[in-house]
Protein backbone atom coordinates (compact mmCIF):
# COMPACT_ATOMS: atom_id res chain seq x y z
CA UNK A 1 0.00 0.00 0.00
CA UNK A 2 1.45 3.39 -0.90
CA UNK A 3 0.54 6.12 1.92
CA UNK A 4 -0.73 9.21 0.37
CA UNK A 5 1.51 12.01 1.23
CA UNK A 6 -1.21 14.38 2.81
CA UNK A 7 -1.97 11.20 4.90
CA UNK A 8 1.47 11.03 5.96
CA UNK A 9 1.24 15.10 7.18
CA UNK A 10 -1.97 14.19 8.66
CA UNK A 11 -0.37 11.74 10.87
CA UNK A 12 2.64 13.76 11.89
CA UNK A 13 0.27 16.97 12.41
CA UNK A 14 -2.05 14.64 14.90
CA UNK A 15 1.65 12.94 16.73
CA UNK A 16 2.20 17.15 17.18
CA UNK A 17 -1.88 17.53 18.40
CA UNK A 18 -1.07 14.23 21.03
CA UNK A 19 2.26 15.72 22.42
CA UNK A 20 1.43 19.34 23.49
CA UNK A 21 -1.85 18.23 24.98
CA UNK A 22 1.18 17.47 28.05
CA UNK A 23 1.29 21.25 28.52
CA UNK A 24 -1.92 20.99 30.26
CA UNK A 25 0.64 19.23 32.83
CA UNK A 26 3.13 21.67 33.27
CA UNK A 27 2.49 24.13 36.06
CA UNK A 28 3.39 27.52 36.49
CA UNK A 29 4.32 29.07 40.01
CA UNK A 30 1.46 31.75 39.97
CA UNK A 31 -2.04 30.87 40.94
CA UNK A 32 -5.32 31.14 39.26
CA UNK A 33 -6.60 34.89 39.85
CA UNK A 34 -8.97 33.54 43.01
CA UNK A 35 -5.98 32.11 44.49
CA UNK A 36 -7.10 28.54 44.68
CA UNK A 37 -4.69 26.80 42.52
CA UNK A 38 -1.48 27.04 40.42
CA UNK A 39 -1.92 27.95 36.68
CA UNK A 40 -1.23 25.47 34.20
CA UNK A 41 1.03 26.94 30.99
CA UNK A 42 -2.03 25.60 28.70
CA UNK A 43 -4.74 27.80 30.27
CA UNK A 44 -2.21 30.28 30.53
CA UNK A 45 -1.23 30.31 26.90
CA UNK A 46 -5.44 30.62 26.62
CA UNK A 47 -4.87 33.71 28.86
CA UNK A 48 -2.22 35.74 27.57
CA UNK A 49 -4.03 35.06 23.73
CA UNK A 50 -7.37 36.34 24.70
CA UNK A 51 -5.28 39.41 26.96
CA UNK A 52 -3.63 40.08 23.17
CA UNK A 53 -7.12 40.05 21.77
CA UNK A 54 -8.41 42.48 24.52
CA UNK A 55 -5.85 44.39 24.88
CA UNK A 56 -4.89 45.16 21.08
CA UNK A 57 -5.08 48.93 20.99
CA UNK A 58 -2.18 49.15 23.65
CA UNK A 59 0.15 47.48 20.99
CA UNK A 60 2.12 50.23 18.87
CA UNK A 61 0.45 51.10 15.72
CA UNK A 62 0.91 48.37 12.87
CA UNK A 63 1.27 45.92 15.46
CA UNK A 64 -0.25 42.52 13.61
CA UNK A 65 -2.24 41.30 16.49
CA UNK A 66 -3.00 37.45 14.65
CA UNK A 67 0.66 37.31 15.00
CA UNK A 68 0.63 37.93 18.64
CA UNK A 69 -1.77 35.72 19.42
CA UNK A 70 -0.24 32.80 17.22
CA UNK A 71 2.93 33.73 19.35
CA UNK A 72 1.21 33.35 22.76
CA UNK A 73 -0.49 30.24 22.08
CA UNK A 74 3.06 28.55 21.39
CA UNK A 75 5.32 30.47 23.47
CA UNK A 76 5.15 27.90 26.22
CA UNK A 77 5.15 24.60 24.48
CA UNK A 78 9.00 23.98 25.30
CA UNK A 79 8.04 23.88 28.50
CA UNK A 80 6.68 20.27 27.73
CA UNK A 81 10.47 18.59 27.91
CA UNK A 82 12.20 22.22 29.78
CA UNK A 83 9.67 22.59 32.26
CA UNK A 84 8.94 26.42 33.89
CA UNK A 85 11.09 28.31 35.42
CA UNK A 86 10.50 31.14 37.72
CA UNK A 87 11.41 34.47 36.40
CA UNK A 88 12.96 35.78 39.43
CA UNK A 89 14.97 32.66 39.53
CA UNK A 90 17.98 34.29 37.62
CA UNK A 91 20.39 31.23 37.73
CA UNK A 92 17.87 29.25 36.78
CA UNK A 93 16.53 31.69 34.29
CA UNK A 94 20.44 31.14 32.60
CA UNK A 95 20.75 27.84 32.34
CA UNK A 96 16.98 27.13 30.60
CA UNK A 97 17.70 28.49 27.86
CA UNK A 98 19.86 25.43 26.43
CA UNK A 99 17.27 23.34 27.79
CA UNK A 100 14.56 25.21 25.96
CA UNK A 101 16.36 25.13 22.37
CA UNK A 102 16.10 21.17 22.71
CA UNK A 103 12.64 21.00 23.41
CA UNK A 104 12.03 23.32 20.66
CA UNK A 105 14.03 21.00 18.41
CA UNK A 106 12.34 18.05 19.33
CA UNK A 107 8.75 19.52 19.60
CA UNK A 108 8.37 21.54 16.32
CA UNK A 109 10.05 18.76 14.63
CA UNK A 110 7.05 16.21 15.24
CA UNK A 111 4.86 18.27 12.19
CA UNK A 112 5.76 18.23 8.50
CA UNK A 113 7.69 20.95 6.96
CA UNK A 114 7.65 23.61 6.44
CA UNK A 115 4.89 23.95 8.90
CA UNK A 116 7.10 22.55 11.93
CA UNK A 117 9.68 25.66 10.55
CA UNK A 118 7.02 28.14 11.00
CA UNK A 119 5.65 27.51 14.33
CA UNK A 120 9.28 27.07 15.26
CA UNK A 121 9.80 30.41 14.20
CA UNK A 122 7.30 31.94 15.70
CA UNK A 123 8.51 30.70 19.05
CA UNK A 124 12.04 31.86 18.44
CA UNK A 125 10.95 35.18 17.55
CA UNK A 126 8.80 35.64 20.90
CA UNK A 127 12.37 34.38 22.67
CA UNK A 128 14.32 36.98 20.78
CA UNK A 129 11.73 40.49 21.37
CA UNK A 130 13.19 41.86 18.29
CA UNK A 131 9.66 42.46 16.47
CA UNK A 132 6.52 45.17 17.72
CA UNK A 133 4.86 42.00 18.02
CA UNK A 134 7.15 39.82 19.67
CA UNK A 135 7.78 42.74 22.53
CA UNK A 136 3.86 43.16 22.86
CA UNK A 137 3.98 39.34 23.05
CA UNK A 138 5.63 39.64 26.39
CA UNK A 139 4.53 42.06 27.87
CA UNK A 140 1.34 40.44 27.97
CA UNK A 141 3.16 37.52 29.00
CA UNK A 142 4.71 39.52 32.45
CA UNK A 143 1.32 41.19 32.93
CA UNK A 144 -0.72 38.30 33.36
CA UNK A 145 0.89 37.37 36.78
CA UNK A 146 1.36 40.50 38.08
CA UNK A 147 -2.37 41.03 37.56
CA UNK A 148 -2.94 37.95 39.29
CA UNK A 149 -1.02 38.55 42.22
CA UNK A 150 -2.38 42.39 42.43
CA UNK A 151 -6.19 41.22 42.43
CA UNK A 152 -4.79 38.30 44.67
CA UNK A 153 -3.45 40.01 48.33
CA UNK A 154 0.44 39.88 46.86
CA UNK A 155 -0.28 35.87 45.97
CA UNK A 156 2.69 34.48 44.62
CA UNK A 157 5.07 37.50 45.79
CA UNK A 158 4.92 37.00 48.97
CA UNK A 159 5.06 33.08 49.25
CA UNK A 160 8.32 33.34 47.10
CA UNK A 161 9.60 36.42 48.40
CA UNK A 162 10.02 38.72 45.66
CA UNK A 163 10.73 42.17 46.32
CA UNK A 164 9.12 44.94 44.64
CA UNK A 165 12.44 46.09 42.73
CA UNK A 166 12.30 42.36 40.83
CA UNK A 167 8.36 43.03 39.71
CA UNK A 168 9.73 46.91 38.81
CA UNK A 169 12.71 45.34 36.17
CA UNK A 170 9.23 43.11 34.64
CA UNK A 171 7.71 46.54 34.29
CA UNK A 172 10.99 47.72 32.46
CA UNK A 173 9.51 44.49 29.89
CA UNK A 174 6.32 45.35 29.67
CA UNK A 175 7.07 49.08 28.83
CA UNK A 176 8.99 48.18 26.22
CA UNK A 177 5.69 46.32 24.40
CA UNK A 178 3.25 48.84 25.48
CA UNK A 179 3.77 52.01 27.04
CA UNK A 180 0.55 52.50 28.30
CA UNK A 181 0.53 48.94 29.84
CA UNK A 182 3.75 49.28 31.32
CA UNK A 183 1.63 52.16 33.17
CA UNK A 184 -1.01 50.11 34.20
CA UNK A 185 1.07 47.89 35.83
CA UNK A 186 3.44 50.13 37.35
CA UNK A 187 0.34 51.46 38.66
CA UNK A 188 -0.73 48.03 40.19
CA UNK A 189 2.88 47.51 41.33
CA UNK A 190 3.12 50.55 43.32
CA UNK A 191 -0.33 49.83 44.86
CA UNK A 192 0.40 46.36 45.80
CA UNK A 193 3.88 47.88 47.98
CA UNK A 194 1.74 50.46 49.29
CA UNK A 195 -0.63 48.35 50.61
CA UNK A 196 1.54 45.80 52.01
CA UNK A 197 1.50 43.34 49.46
CA UNK A 198 4.72 43.43 47.60
CA UNK A 199 7.54 43.89 49.74
CA UNK A 200 10.31 46.72 48.90
CA UNK B 1 -10.22 64.39 38.12
CA UNK B 2 -11.38 63.78 34.33
CA UNK B 3 -10.80 60.35 33.52
CA UNK B 4 -9.89 60.04 29.64
CA UNK B 5 -12.03 57.46 28.13
CA UNK B 6 -8.81 56.00 26.87
CA UNK B 7 -8.27 55.16 30.72
CA UNK B 8 -11.87 53.75 31.49
CA UNK B 9 -11.77 51.42 27.91
CA UNK B 10 -8.74 49.84 29.72
CA UNK B 11 -10.79 49.81 33.06
CA UNK B 12 -13.77 47.93 31.10
CA UNK B 13 -11.04 45.34 29.24
CA UNK B 14 -8.95 44.80 32.81
CA UNK B 15 -12.47 43.72 34.22
CA UNK B 16 -13.21 41.75 31.62
CA UNK B 17 -9.81 39.90 31.71
CA UNK B 18 -10.40 39.10 35.38
CA UNK B 19 -13.93 38.51 34.80
CA UNK B 20 -12.58 35.34 32.16
CA UNK B 21 -9.64 33.55 34.23
CA UNK B 22 -12.89 31.93 35.70
CA UNK B 23 -13.13 29.83 33.02
CA UNK B 24 -9.39 27.96 34.27
CA UNK B 25 -12.24 26.69 36.63
CA UNK B 26 -14.82 25.10 34.53
CA UNK B 27 -14.48 21.59 34.27
CA UNK B 28 -15.57 19.80 31.08
CA UNK B 29 -16.61 16.04 31.20
CA UNK B 30 -13.65 14.70 29.18
CA UNK B 31 -9.98 14.02 30.36
CA UNK B 32 -6.44 14.95 29.44
CA UNK B 33 -5.10 12.87 26.42
CA UNK B 34 -2.96 10.54 29.60
CA UNK B 35 -6.85 10.41 31.20
CA UNK B 36 -5.23 12.20 34.75
CA UNK B 37 -7.85 14.33 35.31
CA UNK B 38 -10.89 16.44 33.53
CA UNK B 39 -9.94 19.06 31.42
CA UNK B 40 -11.12 22.64 31.80
CA UNK B 41 -12.69 25.01 29.71
CA UNK B 42 -9.57 27.62 29.26
CA UNK B 43 -6.94 24.74 28.65
CA UNK B 44 -9.08 23.23 26.09
CA UNK B 45 -10.07 26.52 24.43
CA UNK B 46 -5.72 27.09 23.76
CA UNK B 47 -6.18 23.41 22.61
CA UNK B 48 -8.71 24.15 20.26
CA UNK B 49 -7.12 27.06 19.05
CA UNK B 50 -3.56 25.06 18.41
CA UNK B 51 -5.62 22.22 16.40
CA UNK B 52 -6.72 25.17 13.93
CA UNK B 53 -3.02 26.41 13.48
CA UNK B 54 -1.75 22.86 13.34
CA UNK B 55 -4.51 21.57 11.03
CA UNK B 56 -5.12 24.87 8.78
CA UNK B 57 -4.89 23.01 5.60
CA UNK B 58 -7.47 20.57 6.07
CA UNK B 59 -9.93 24.03 6.14
CA UNK B 60 -11.99 24.21 3.05
CA UNK B 61 -9.89 26.84 0.59
CA UNK B 62 -10.46 30.32 1.86
CA UNK B 63 -10.99 30.13 5.21
CA UNK B 64 -9.31 32.67 7.98
CA UNK B 65 -7.55 30.63 10.21
CA UNK B 66 -6.86 34.01 12.50
CA UNK B 67 -10.52 33.82 12.73
CA UNK B 68 -11.29 30.41 13.53
CA UNK B 69 -8.42 30.79 16.11
CA UNK B 70 -10.17 33.99 17.82
CA UNK B 71 -13.48 32.27 17.17
CA UNK B 72 -12.06 29.04 19.58
CA UNK B 73 -10.52 31.16 22.23
CA UNK B 74 -13.96 33.32 22.77
CA UNK B 75 -16.29 29.80 22.12
CA UNK B 76 -16.50 28.36 25.67
CA UNK B 77 -16.33 32.14 27.59
CA UNK B 78 -20.20 31.90 28.02
CA UNK B 79 -20.03 28.46 30.48
CA UNK B 80 -18.99 30.72 33.11
CA UNK B 81 -22.21 31.30 33.63
CA UNK B 82 -23.95 28.52 31.83
CA UNK B 83 -21.42 25.73 33.03
CA UNK B 84 -20.27 22.79 30.58
CA UNK B 85 -23.16 20.70 29.02
CA UNK B 86 -22.15 17.22 28.02
CA UNK B 87 -22.76 17.20 24.19
CA UNK B 88 -24.62 14.03 24.49
CA UNK B 89 -27.14 15.06 27.18
CA UNK B 90 -30.06 16.53 24.39
CA UNK B 91 -31.88 17.80 27.16
CA UNK B 92 -29.39 19.87 28.86
CA UNK B 93 -28.18 21.25 25.56
CA UNK B 94 -31.52 22.31 24.34
CA UNK B 95 -32.09 23.91 27.77
CA UNK B 96 -28.44 25.52 27.69
CA UNK B 97 -29.38 27.68 24.30
CA UNK B 98 -30.90 30.35 26.74
CA UNK B 99 -28.76 30.57 29.47
CA UNK B 100 -25.75 30.69 27.24
CA UNK B 101 -27.24 33.82 25.23
CA UNK B 102 -27.80 35.58 29.22
CA UNK B 103 -24.00 34.80 29.61
CA UNK B 104 -22.96 36.42 26.01
CA UNK B 105 -25.29 39.50 27.11
CA UNK B 106 -23.53 39.53 30.59
CA UNK B 107 -19.98 38.62 29.91
CA UNK B 108 -19.10 40.53 26.46
CA UNK B 109 -20.75 43.89 28.13
CA UNK B 110 -18.02 43.63 30.40
CA UNK B 111 -15.65 45.05 27.27
CA UNK B 112 -16.04 48.89 25.79
CA UNK B 113 -17.77 49.20 22.73
CA UNK B 114 -17.59 47.98 19.87
CA UNK B 115 -15.21 45.75 21.22
CA UNK B 116 -17.68 43.72 23.16
CA UNK B 117 -20.32 43.43 20.10
CA UNK B 118 -17.18 42.23 18.05
CA UNK B 119 -15.96 39.29 20.27
CA UNK B 120 -20.33 38.69 20.79
CA UNK B 121 -20.17 38.14 16.95
CA UNK B 122 -17.48 36.18 16.94
CA UNK B 123 -19.58 33.92 19.63
CA UNK B 124 -22.43 34.14 17.50
CA UNK B 125 -20.73 33.30 14.29
CA UNK B 126 -19.67 29.75 15.53
CA UNK B 127 -22.99 29.24 17.43
CA UNK B 128 -24.84 29.45 14.04
CA UNK B 129 -22.48 27.26 11.77
CA UNK B 130 -23.16 28.77 8.86
CA UNK B 131 -19.53 30.17 7.88
CA UNK B 132 -16.84 27.94 6.72
CA UNK B 133 -14.82 29.44 9.23
CA UNK B 134 -17.32 28.60 12.27
CA UNK B 135 -17.80 25.12 10.57
CA UNK B 136 -14.09 25.03 10.79
CA UNK B 137 -14.11 25.80 14.15
CA UNK B 138 -16.76 23.66 15.35
CA UNK B 139 -15.39 20.62 13.39
CA UNK B 140 -12.32 21.34 15.80
CA UNK B 141 -14.28 21.43 19.20
CA UNK B 142 -16.18 17.63 18.15
CA UNK B 143 -12.76 16.32 17.38
CA UNK B 144 -11.08 16.90 20.32
CA UNK B 145 -12.71 14.28 22.46
CA UNK B 146 -13.10 12.15 19.84
CA UNK B 147 -8.49 12.16 20.02
CA UNK B 148 -8.76 12.46 23.95
CA UNK B 149 -11.28 9.26 23.70
CA UNK B 150 -9.29 6.96 20.93
CA UNK B 151 -6.29 7.46 22.78
CA UNK B 152 -7.45 6.94 26.29
CA UNK B 153 -9.11 3.29 25.29
CA UNK B 154 -12.45 5.27 24.97
CA UNK B 155 -12.22 7.42 28.14
CA UNK B 156 -15.52 9.46 28.97
CA UNK B 157 -17.41 7.37 26.14
CA UNK B 158 -17.45 4.14 28.47
CA UNK B 159 -17.51 6.23 31.87
CA UNK B 160 -20.81 8.41 30.63
CA UNK B 161 -22.12 5.17 28.26
CA UNK B 162 -21.74 6.84 24.86
CA UNK B 163 -22.52 4.40 21.68
CA UNK B 164 -21.16 4.45 18.54
CA UNK B 165 -24.27 5.95 16.98
CA UNK B 166 -24.18 9.02 19.08
CA UNK B 167 -20.66 9.59 18.34
CA UNK B 168 -21.24 9.09 14.74
CA UNK B 169 -23.43 12.03 15.14
CA UNK B 170 -20.75 14.43 15.82
CA UNK B 171 -18.37 12.82 13.34
CA UNK B 172 -21.04 14.43 11.03
CA UNK B 173 -20.82 17.88 12.44
CA UNK B 174 -16.93 17.28 11.71
CA UNK B 175 -17.58 16.40 8.17
CA UNK B 176 -19.22 19.69 7.63
CA UNK B 177 -16.27 21.29 8.48
CA UNK B 178 -13.88 19.35 6.81
CA UNK B 179 -14.35 16.59 4.95
CA UNK B 180 -10.75 15.43 5.33
CA UNK B 181 -10.90 15.65 9.34
CA UNK B 182 -14.64 13.86 9.17
CA UNK B 183 -12.78 11.20 6.97
CA UNK B 184 -10.00 10.98 9.39
CA UNK B 185 -12.42 11.00 12.71
CA UNK B 186 -14.78 8.31 11.23
CA UNK B 187 -11.70 5.95 11.10
CA UNK B 188 -10.61 6.58 14.54
CA UNK B 189 -14.16 5.86 15.82
CA UNK B 190 -14.52 2.95 13.54
CA UNK B 191 -10.63 1.69 15.54
CA UNK B 192 -12.08 2.30 18.51
CA UNK B 193 -15.50 0.29 18.52
CA UNK B 194 -13.50 -2.83 16.64
CA UNK B 195 -11.22 -2.64 20.25
CA UNK B 196 -13.89 -2.59 21.94
CA UNK B 197 -13.70 1.13 23.29
CA UNK B 198 -16.97 2.49 21.95
CA UNK B 199 -20.06 -0.12 22.49
CA UNK B 200 -22.34 0.04 19.37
Amino acid sequence: MTIAPEEDRLHAQISFALEIDKLKRVLRRNHLMDGSRRENDAEHSWYVGMLAMVLAEHAPEGTDIQRVVAMLLVHDLVEIDAGDTFIYDTEAVAAQADNERAAADRIFSLLPDPQGAELRALWDEFEAMRTPEARFAKALDRLAPILANHHNDGGTWGLFKVRAAQVREKVEIIEEGSPSLGAFARELVELSVSRGHLAE
